[in-house]
């Protein structure tokens, strides 16, 4: 037996540390997100988890809360924190008086890629914690825990990086090659299809182990960037970020500063599935019903004078490492620099783009299948 | 509640990457120390871990290992394999035929400090292992872990580290003041007395939170260096090294290339407990039973001309953080060059030490109290 066997997927680690471009300063746009998606799953908690629905053996006075794809924090804190308010509030009005003398010993599982900054993640846990904290290295397409052994789930702003890049992007024969694009927006039917295509299988992955890992009666909250049903993907605020990162790239190979190789054979590594794909997704997986779905809108609260800054700030913090990778550090100034100047020369782009509703809340429920 | 209230030990993480004074590189007399351990932790899985002691609801099908003050590696991986192996043979023999099909769920528990190198651990994990691996930050003298959630601990080459310095060893108006001096080693009684009451409150906590964690019939296995009863401390060859140790520091302070009250104020954290002791204190705590008390003898296999070198390598890779810490990182190779050039002139001390059984292996059963 091996968790890992024949599961070798890239990872696109957050830019760790506590710097400037780091993720730990530049998850503001993740942290709105995080408080929109709070109430929700307050709600959730409060509707539709149901400590009887643990048996005696697999509750056994321990609760255990998964936040996969966690990053370094401080957000991972804050949500993990939240839900484990929410569960005791649920314990105390189910099971009566006494709680909160009896409260369940929370633990809390922190999971990322091996490469993720688990000695920044560790020194900054809030130190009077309610609960004992454990990270676990390991991509989550594949599996990371025993069976039935996880009461609650969350992923936040992960399930939409792509385990691999689909190969055929990278081939000149194929249709699909992506020569001066970086993503599916504004490309080629057939780089779509691709993308499709990688997603589905991997959340095929993901929701098959989910599916061995969370307990009958556990419950799994998934928060990801989505594309609202019927609206082109060129059309969201990401999509349109997306096709200015890849005309400041091709800007700069025009004038040689990269190779347009370079660009032709980097492609960005995420997918904004809609609630319906979702929705297909996890009836195909058949172990979780959909006990809630919204699409949430994350920009009435930004400014629109600062939403290019921020927005290209956000995605420095998100993309830096694997522009890095294939570009190379000398270049990444200049890019974010490019790309920040293409957000006000085409503002009416991202201003007028579709922003009601581009953040995807889903909350899970493992059933009997 | 708070895991951390009121506990805030010093830590001393081993130095970390895979340099060449890294524990990594330099930690093969812990391996041999595990390696001797090995056939003694096969026996008491064998002939003490029963696994019908432990009832459905906490057995479940999961079978939780930790290793506390593991480090990063290679050493924790090689044991908690062997355990691993052990504990499934156990499960073969006790509970016949269903048995490989039906083997738990492994989760195993990587624990230090939270200074340790938790990335260099991750990333070395063998990648082809048989359990569920997890990481926990955080001192061992508190909780780590919820309520009667262990079936197996070991903690090897960790327990001896004080959680912090006795305060009296620093006050020259104190009877224990350890001034010229940088351990109890040939020092005043005092000085002697502060360690002893030092090690007893951190074995007190330490015990006290392994009671509530390893649920009853669990087991625990300390590896740890020792002093025969009866035997003075300085006539043990850790003994022998830490004196020399403080003799390079002092006359590197004659010589002013460090202050004399950087060595006043120096003082190594660690006692090495006699069996007798051990036996007390965890009789005091009085949740667990001792199956299994071993002296061993590690210096056997050591090549006499190479045993000024090795050790002081080994000294390094334990020490140098601390060290470095304490006097500056420019003295550090100066340091290690005079201690190497006093295992020379001394070697006969070294030599004529007391070597038969400095190495305890104490094999506990968590019982009703």
């Amino acid at each position: 037996m091996s968790n890992n066997t024949a599961i070798t997927p890239e990872s696109y680690p957050m830019k760790g540390g506590d710097s400037t471009y780091s993720y730990a300063k530049n998850s503001s746009f993740q942290k709105s997100a995080t408080n929109i998606a709070k109430s929700m799953i307050d709600e959730a908690i409060t509707d539709y988890l149901d400590i009887k629905d643990f048996s005696s053996a697999s509750l056994n006075n321990k609760f255990h809360i998964a936040d996969l794809g966690c990053s370094v924090g401080p957000n991972t804190f804050i949500s993990m924190q939240n839900i484990l308010e929410a569960v005791q509030q649920k314990y105390q009005s189910q099971l009566g008086d006494q709680y909160p003398h009896k409260f369940p010993d929370f633990q809390i599982f922190f999971n990322d890629h091996v490469s993720n900054d688990f000695n920044t993640l560790f020194s900054s846990l809030p130190p009077e914690r309610q609960y004992f904290a454990v990270g676990v290295p390991g991509s989550f397409h594949g599996r990371l825990f025993p069976n039935s052994s996880l009461h609650f789930v969350q992923s936040s702003y992960a399930v939409h990086w792509l385990s691999n890049l689909p190969e055929e992007l990278l081939d000149k024969n194929s249709p699909a090659w992506n020569g001066g694009r970086i993503h599916y927006i504004n490309a080629d039917d057939e780089v779509g299809k691709a993308y499709v295509a990688q997603f589905a299988k991997d959340m095929a992955s993901f929701l098959d182990a989910r599916a061995k890992e969370i307990m009958v009666g556990g419950m799994m909250v998934l928060i990801m960037p989505s594309t609202p049903n019927d609206v082109p993907h060129s059309r969201i605020p990401s999509g349109v970020m997306f096709d200015l990162l890849g005309s400041s790239l091709m800007d700069m190979a025009k004038e040689e500063l990269i190779s347009e190789a370079q660009v032709d054979s980097f492609n960005l590594p995420l997918y904004a599935a809609s609630p319906k794909e979702m929705t297909e997704l996890i009836n195909q997986n058949g172990f979780f019903s959909i006990v809630r779905m919204e699409l949430n809108n994350l920009f009435s609260c930004i400014d629109s004078q600062t939403t290019g800054k921020s927005c290209t700030m956000h995605l420095r913090a998100a993309l830096e490492g694997i522009i890095v990778k294939h570009f190379g550090s000398k270049v990444i100034d200049e890019v974010f620099h490019r790309l920040y100047e293409k957000t006000q020369e085409f503002s009416e782009r991202l201003e007028s783009s579709y922003k009601e509703g581009t953040q995807l809340v889903l909350v899970l429920k493992r059933k009997l299948k």
